[in-house]
C-alpha cells in the first residue's frame, strides 16, 4: 500500500539524495579518482548500477554532489565543437609534421574575415568564447571560484580538482589535440590551454586586473584564441638539433 | 651616553622594525595606492624622507613589509632585460603596424638555432626562464602562493595585491610592450602576459597538473615564451573592417 506511485517517486528522490550526500563525503575523503561509484552506491546500499542510472558517469556524478550548475565536460564538448572543427582538424591532419603550419593556418582562419563576412571561428577563439559566455552566468562563474578557492587554500581539495580535471576536462581537450597532431603531447597541451584558462579566471574575475576585468569576450577571444591554438596544435617543444650534431656550448 | 654608536644602530634598527610594522598595517587597512609613505611615516612619527632613506620606493618597503625574500620589481627588470632585447624592439619598431610582422620574428628568434649553435632567446622565453627560476627558490614559491591565497580567499587582499602588481610589475612590462608596438595597448598586453604566468603557477604548483608540474623550465620556456611574445608584441586586436564595410550579419 506505501508502495504506490508517489510513495516510490519520494523514495527515489530521498535515494538520490542519499547517494548526493555519500559521493560528497567519500569526495571529499579520499579524492575524486578513489572515489569509486561502487563505494559510494555501497555506503548508501544501493546497486552501482541505480547510481549510473540516476546521474551517469561519475564526472556528473561529482558535478551534482558539488552543486555545480553545470556538468563542465558539457562546457568542455561544447567549446570543442565549432563550425570550423572539421576544416581546422583536415587541415592540421594534412600538415601534421610540418613544424607549426598547423597553427598558422588556425590563426589565419580565426584573423580571417571570411567568406561572405563570416568570420571562421579557430578552435582557440571558439574556446575562450565559450569558456567565457559560461562564466558570465553567476551561479556557474560563483561555483567556479568557489572550487578554485578551496584547491589555493587546501591541498586535499586541490588534489581533487586535479583528478576531476584531468578525468572530465583535460582528457577531451588532449584527445583533440591528439587527434590534431598526432604527437603524443595531448595531455601537455590541453594542461598547457588550462593553464592560460585559469590565469584568464584569476586575472578577470579574482585580482580584477583592469584591462582584462574591462575587456569584452569578443576581445579577449581575439587576444587569447591564437595562443590556445597554438598549445593546442602548433609548435611547442624546443627546437631540436639536427641528429649527429653536438649540443651548443654553454 | 646611550647615543653611543651601537645605541644609534639599535635606534636605527628599532625604527626600520616600526616602519615596517605601520606599513604592514598600513597596506592591509587601506590597500596599496592609498597606503601613502607619508601617512605610514606619520604613523611612527618619523619623516617620509627616512622611510625612503631605509626602503627606496613604495614598492620596496611593500616587500620588505610583507616579508618578500625578494623584490618583484628586481625579478621584472631581470626578466625584461635579455640578450636579444635591443635587437627584438628594433626588430618591432621597424615592423609596427604590419600586423603580427613583430610576433613571427620574435617567435623566429626564440625558436631557430641561431648563429653558430647559441639560441638567441626571444623576450617570452627569458620572462618564463627568469620567473621560473624565481619560483624554483622555495621561499620565494612559497611567499608569492602566500599572496596569491590571501588573494583568492580575501577581497581586500586581492585588491591590495592588484595594486602592488599594478604599480610594480604590471606598469614595467606595458612600458616595454608599449615601446615595442607603441599601438597604446601596453597595460592590457601586460596584463595578458600576468595572466599566463598566474595560470601557470596555479596549473604547476597549487593543482601540480601533470604534464606542466612535471615539465622542465626549458620545455615550458619553449611551450610558453612565444605566446608571451604574442602578447606583449604580436597582433591581439579582433580584425578591423575596412571603414566602410558595414558588420557582419549575426
Amino acid at each position: 500500500l506505501t508502495r504506490q506511485r508517489t510513495g516510490r517517486r519520494v523514495g527515489a528522490s530521498g535515494t538520490r539524495e542519499a547517494i548526493l550526500a555519500a559521493a560528497r563525503e567519500r569526495f571529499g575523503e579520499v579524492g575524486y579518482d578513489r572515489a569509486t561509484i561502487r563505494s559510494i552506491a555501497a555506503a548508501v546500499g544501493v546497486d552501482p548500477a541505480l547510481v549510473h542510472h540516476f546521474f551517469g558517469p561519475k564526472d556528473r556524478l561529482f558535478a551534482a554532489a558539488m552543486r555545480l550548475p553545470m556538468v563542465p565536460s558539457d562546457v568542455v564538448d561544447a567549446a570543442l565543437t565549432f563550425p570550423g572543427a572539421a576544416a581546422m582538424g583536415a587541415g592540421v591532419k594534412a600538415s601534421a609534421g610540418k613544424v607549426g603550419a598547423g597553427t598558422a593556418g588556425a590563426g589565419k582562419a580565426g584573423a580571417g574575415g571570411g567568406m561572405g563576412g563570416e568570420a571562421v571561428a579557430s578552435l582557440g577563439d571558439h574556446v575562450v568564447r565559450t569558456v567565457l559566455s559560461v562564466w558570465d552566468v553567476d551561479e556557474v562563474r560563483s561555483a567556479f571560484l568557489g572550487l578554485l578557492r578551496s584547491a589555493v587554500t587546501s591541498d586535499e581539495a586541490a588534489a581533487m580538482l586535479r583528478e576531476f580535471a584531468t578525468d572530465a576536462i583535460l582528457g577531451r581537450i588532449a584527445q583533440v589535440a591528439q587527434a590534431a597532431t598526432g604527437d603524443g603531447d595531448g595531455e601537455y597541451r590541453a594542461a598547457l590551454a588550462a593553464s592560460q584558462m585559469l590565469g584568464l579566471a584569476l586575472a578577470r574575475y579574482v585580482l580584477r586586473i583592469a584591462p582584462i576585468a574591462q575587456a569584452s569576450n569578443e576581445e579577449l577571444a581575439a587576444a587569447i584564441g591564437p595562443n590556445l591554438d597554438r598549445y593546442l596544435t602548433g609548435d611547442i617543444r624546443p627546437p631540436t638539433r639536427p641528429p649527429g650534431t653536438s649540443a651548443p656550448p654553454e
